[in-house]
């Protein structure tokens, strides 16, 4: 009977120790990393192709859209209006591209930052002109597993024009 | 014996769920989002009183500063750079408030977005002027459990000023 006792508390102790050293989950973090560095991946190619809904996909219902010299653009449909102009100008093109790309250990919130080039059609001239600048973007990953963007911002390396000037 | 071991069994039972169940860590989510923003809230007061080595203090050291119309600030020393003048100026002032803060379940990452008003001297007429925006910081919790930033990024409400205006 003691034999029998003692090899039910065995059998009990590696069942429960097993049981309770599962129990943390894995370490998905280099697997959260690339998925975010995969996402701003293939954001640049739909941008790069000029797939207007597509780009859209990428923000979250509620992100912001944070463009300098204008107020926020909060929703799809405030960042739809802002894009819009943007992508049917005949000479933009875009891309972008991370220089740091970071994620919470829990995997449910990252950032990425990086550098952009974007060429447009000034209003003035109207010849295409191009600017450099840098971007921060906060993702959320989404219930379905996803990332996407919930505040996306961006600024012009370039000086200011001076104003008054000739 | 039987009455023993059932008890025996009952009792570690009772002693595994009780480790198991305990094993997750505790939820600090809402306790992480009001130290983040508890953090935003010191370093407007910091930034309101012109404090400029604590102002510095709430970037980690690889932090970027990304400002408008000017390349990246990467590491403290950078930020030192261009954060001097604007402290220096008797007429600044700069207040910030966040519109919204989320942190990671994990707790180690974070970001807030807001709105910013800051008052400077205006380089050709020499008096005070005012610029309203917005701003996204991405916040990452050190070592220690402070939060510091290591990206935040700015950029004006106001149009730009037409080149060439006379």
């Amino acid at each position: 009977m003691h034999l029998r006792l003692s090899m039910l508390v065995s059998f009990l102790l590696l069942a429960f120790t097993t049981a309770c050293t599962q129990a943390p989950p894995p370490d998905t973090h280099d697997a959260d990393v690339q998925s975010l560095k995969d996402t701003e991946a293939a954001w640049v190619k739909v941008v790069a192709a000029k797939d207007f809904e597509k780009t859209v996909s990428y923000y979250a219902d509620d992100a912001s859209l944070l463009m300098s010299n204008a107020p926020a653009a909060n929703g799809k449909d405030a960042i739809r209006a802002v894009l819009k102009p943007v992508f049917d100008d005949p000479n933009s093109s875009l891309a972008f591209q991370p220089s740091r790309v970071e994620v919470a250990k829990s995997g449910d919130l990252g950032y990425a930052q990086g550098t952009y080039t974007i060429t447009t059609t000034d209003p003035k001239t109207k010849k295409p002109v191009t600017d450099k600048g840098k971007y921060l973007v906060a993702y959320k990953k989404q219930a379905d597993g996803t990332w996407k963007a919930v505040a996306d911002m961006d600024s012009s390396d370039m000086p200011l024009p001076a104003p008054g000037k000739k």
